[in-house]
Order: C-alpha cells, then sequence, then structure tokens
C-alpha cells in the first residue's frame, strides 16, 4: 500500500523565530500591516510503501524522530492518507 | 478579528527537489528504506488581523504572491481559521 504523509515541523512555541521576525518586516515594508505574528518552518510530503497505516505510522515517525526534525528546538506533526 | 493562515509553500511538481532527493539518502542510511519520495517546502504560519475571513483570505493570498512564494518555482495553498 502507498501512503502520502503531509508532516510539519515548526520551532518550539518558546524559541525565538528570527526568520518570521524578518518576514513580518519583509511584510510590512511591502505595506501588508495586518500580519501579528509570523512562524516559519519545514512541510515535508513523504511517499511511503507499508503494509498498514499503523506501519506507515512508524515509519514517518521513526524518520521525523531520527533525521526531519531536530527535537531540541522544533516539533512535528503529520497527517497520512492513503493514495 | 483574528484568524490563523497555515501556508504551504512547496516547489513546482516539474521541479528537480534536490533537498528531497538528499533526504532520502539520507533516510536510507538510517535503514529507513521504505520511503520513495520526499518533497520539502516551507510551512508558514501567519496570524492576521482582519475584519472578515474574504479580507484576511486576502490579505494571505497577496503576502503569498508578493513575498512568501517565488511564485516562478513554487506554488502555494492555505487554510484559514478564526482563533
Amino acid at each position: 500500500m502507498k501512503f502520502l504523509a503531509e508532516i510539519n515541523v515548526m520551532p518550539q512555541k518558546e524559541i525565538l523565530d528570527p526568520q518570521g521576525k524578518a518576514v513580518r518586516i519583509g511584510l510590512q515594508n511591502l505595506d501588508i500591516h495586518q500580519v501579528a505574528d509570523v512562524r516559519i518552518g519545514k512541510h515535508i510530503q513523504l511517499q511511503i510503501e507499508a503494509n498498514s497505516e499503523a506501519e506507515a505510522n512508524e515509519i514517518v515517525t521513526n524518520a521525523c524522530k531520527k533525521l526531519l526534525a531536530n527535537l531540541i528546538m522544533e516539533e512535528f506533526d503529520f497527517v497520512l492518507k492513503a493514495i
């Protein structure tokens, strides 16, 4: 079975997000002033070959913990769907 | 009213994704072989002050077109919710 995982890896809430601050200033320079806060992370799409949704879930969690997310500074969540 | 926009900015499908290729090799080196394809982009969260959902939608679309996405090589989509 094929699965598609849509993963978001974001800086943890307590951690300062300088990239987000820079983008907010950039938006203000473009006269877009209604943006109160900006947070920027990674969106990762994985195509997985697995025998079940539970196995696919385990593969994605393992990939996030081992490589895709730096758990000291980042947090991750994902949605999984059969394709 | 306050809105939260969850934006995904991804490389267009036809465009080669070297970052994705590198991560796939990295996963294989970690004995995670069930990953057929990897695509990597940005996940951006914007907190918006707007009078209506339609106005918030316009602000986010404008921000994406002007700054957050490079429309030559990237495509974007987003979900908007009142907070």
